[in-house]
């Protein structure tokens, strides 16, 4: 990029439609029926101007799960400005909650998912990405303990888990009962939260 | 079935390998990729025999759906023979951890999920199944709180939700995260199962 502004240049805007257009295709075909002919007719643009972007499909997966983990990342930055973070991270589970299960992603994230399960260049993929969201909810967890002088006698990496586990997981839980109810899984979610940051 | 007995019948071990191949075909090429000619090679039969058991593969994942719903109400039973209910689910969550991190499942169960997000017969059955599992699920609940004689002034619907968010969200975390700490999690694991049946 030459200019230093908010205003997508205008290969910002074309890889961002490629993004999209992909991501469509994903979710609707699945990552090994989502050919490069279907993703270009989606984005309206040729093959050869895809190959232009990206060299193959494992680099749009790479493209789409980094910013995925970016969008994830700004809400874990948003946590660390607040003045009361472990309050912060029990009360306001429920943003965590949209991040997961928002509908332009679980389904597209499990086939990222599944697929990452059988092709290693994916599951390197996606364990990277992971590794940084990782170490970002870690140091979050420990500035929440420390907002509040506690100490944990926990490993704070498998609490860490625990709670990848738990918003990952309400991910699954949205596709396989639907009618689950938000408000009340919410409240045991912050108890569950709590328990493990004052543990 | 003409006897009542627990040797398998030469029918049953036929569509218990029609099952297998389809699973592991599933695994390796998912549900689009997975033809009836593929599992039909994979199984060492004819692709007459499989439609002899099975319509479909809609069929087929409904079939391997419905086995891994029994495995883990296999389990759940287990725990409502326990003396101590409540003592088992917080104790036992290894249990829980080692049934849905069974790496024969892991990957089939995250193709499932991801095929339910785009095909409505398949997102029925997974919901079908699911809606089994949950009521099981809320009633260990309530038993292992009887046990201890204590009341929930939480849903225990929802309770049952973050239960299954837990284990199932453990899944993806196995995908995710390979090297995870399975000693320290399950620490961090009993803690919140032990805060959510206690609330």
């Amino acid at each position: 990029m030459t200019e230093a502004s908010d205003t997508p240049t205008r290969a910002e805007q074309r890889r961002q439609q490629i993004l999209n257009a992909a991501a469509e295709c994903f979710r609707r075909y699945g990552f090994h029926g989502a050919s490069i002919a279907k993703i270009s007719k989606e984005a309206g643009m040729s093959a050869g101007h895809i190959y232009h972007f990206f060299e193959n499909k494992e680099a749009i997966i790479a493209a789409i799960v980094e910013q995925r983990v970016e969008q994830s990342i700004d809400l874990v930055t948003s946590f660390e400005s607040e003045t009361d973070v472990f309050g912060a991270m029990v009360e306001r589970v429920d943003l965590g909650f949209e991040d997961c299960t928002d509908p332009a992603y679980t389904g597209l994230w499990l086939e990222v998912l599944a697929e990452s399960a059988r092709n290693p260049q994916i599951a390197e993929i996606v364990q990277n990405a992971d590794r940084k969201m990782r170490q970002r909810i870690t140091r979050l967890e420990g500035m929440a303990r420390r907002s509040r002088g506690l100490e944990t006698r926990l490993d704070p990496e498998a609490v860490t888990e625990i709670i990848m586990a738990l918003f990952g997981g309400l991910a699954n839980r949205a596709v396989q009962n639907p009618d689950l109810n938000k408000t009340e899984v919410l409240k045991v979610l912050r108890i569950a939260a709590k328990a493990i940051l004052e543990a």
